[in-house]
């Protein structure tokens, strides 16, 4: 099963903050690393954030020792101090290497093709031929330090995807197995029959001013969501925050899982 | 039921910004309003942030128009713009006043007994002999406004408590029916046959560096929880953020709450 989020480039329209408005965006980042979503959708909604909100994801999910290749300065990331360690399998601390060990690298060309995956020293690239960029590697030697592409099976960070689409061109684009909308005027989550999940699973989640349904209507759409859901009944507060429905829309749906 | 959730002192030992720690009180402020929590406990666990932590709260669960009176300026609430509004049933708007309304107030001594409750005219308070600070009124006339104390049947905030003592003993003297420890090592919450919910319930996090049995041990202390339970199951991050903690414990429980 793989689960995507879909967020819209309205995320912040009602934050003028912008250490809050970067730290707004790492809490997003932290719930879909915590409930193990691998894809971030950024969907047009007439916000003008789009770019920044992908940036702050992406360097939220890049290992700290790839950053610095992977970033360079630029004032979007001046508040970038806030955004909470998301302490993946993926954000490796520096350690001794370990052969079989699957680390992030970044591809270092210095006459032969060379890793930086956060060690002491670059690693050398097998069959490296070509590669540029961020890649996923494993030690297969300690002395010399020599790594091979991997595949690994935990879980592994989250791609972002700004489409400039409207959301149900998005939500055509991701291809899902099943469409979950999430809406205050949805059905009870606790009433209705689940099916089981399988597959690639979007949840779609609204702007602070305006709800997923809303939205469509806005850009002319429809779309045939499987299920339109309340996953906060009862809610007292009169509005609930992206980020705080994302968190919370994970957690019941983590509990909901069996796999 | 009544819902009651523990956090301890030490909730911003990793937070050194002061507007983020601003911010992440807002967000124990919110998570507890969405959900109709209406009571949070500070309990000592080493940190020393409860007085800062118990004015944020207070102060988000204080109508706007009633703050000016409650809070005088200081520099702990320098940052207190950041902390999200909760737009719960208590937290009106100025509009026409209506017989049979609910509003917060305050006592506003002026020869006779008023209330300022957030509308144009201060109210006459009836039998309000000896009254002082903030109540809950209901208007019982308009033309002149007058309002009578009122006991409001939706959800109208949480009180804050700050007892200054360890985990044990604040628990003692919250005096709950089913007291439930959150824990990565706890059950895992959908294997665990649950009770059916009655009376007060209490939810308790631990800090960002201490799980909350690492916490009684340290204080050298014991408790008999009826759950210790793990309520984000295969967290994919190493550590889950007491805020997250907290949002994502809730929405669970909501879901499996059946009232």
């Amino acid at each position: 099963m793989t689960w995507h989020i879909f967020i819209p480039d309205s995320l912040l329209e009602e934050s003028k903050d912008q250490k809050i408005r970067t730290y707004k965006i790492g809490q997003i980042a932290r719930a879909a690393s915590i409930f193990g979503v691998e894809h971030i959708w950024i969907y047009r909604a007439g916000g003008k954030d789009g770019k920044f909100i992908k940036l702050i994801l992406e360097y939220a999910e890049t290992p700290q020792y790839l950053r610095r290749h992977l970033f360079p300065l630029r004032d979007e990331l001046r508040y970038a101090g806030v955004i909470p360690p998301l302490r993946t399998p993926h954000h490796k601390l520096k350690s001794k290497p370990k052969v079989g060990e699957i680390r992030e690298g970044v591809i270092v060309k210095k006459g032969r093709m060379y890793a930086d995956i956060g060690l002491d020293e670059l690693a050398v690239v097998e069959d490296g031929k070509g590669l540029k960029g961020r890649h996923t590697f494993r030690i297969v030697s300690t002395k010399p330090l020599k790594v091979v592409l991997a595949q690994p099976e935990e879980y592994w960070g989250y791609k972002v995807h700004l489409t400039k689409k409207s959301l149900a061109k998005t939500l055509k684009k991701a291809r899902l197995d099943v469409a979950i909308a999430t809406s205050r005027k949805g059905e009870d989550v606790r009433r209705v029959k689940l099916p089981e999940f399988e597959g690639n699973i979007g949840f779609v989640f609204g702007s602070p001013r305006k709800g997923v349904l809303e939205i469509l209507r806005d850009f002319n759409e429809d779309y045939e969501f499987d299920l339109i859901l309340n996953t906060i009944p009862n809610q007292k507060t009169q509005t609930v925050r992206t980020e705080e429905a994302v968190l919370a829309t994970l957690a019941v749906f983590n509990f909901i899982r069996r796999d």
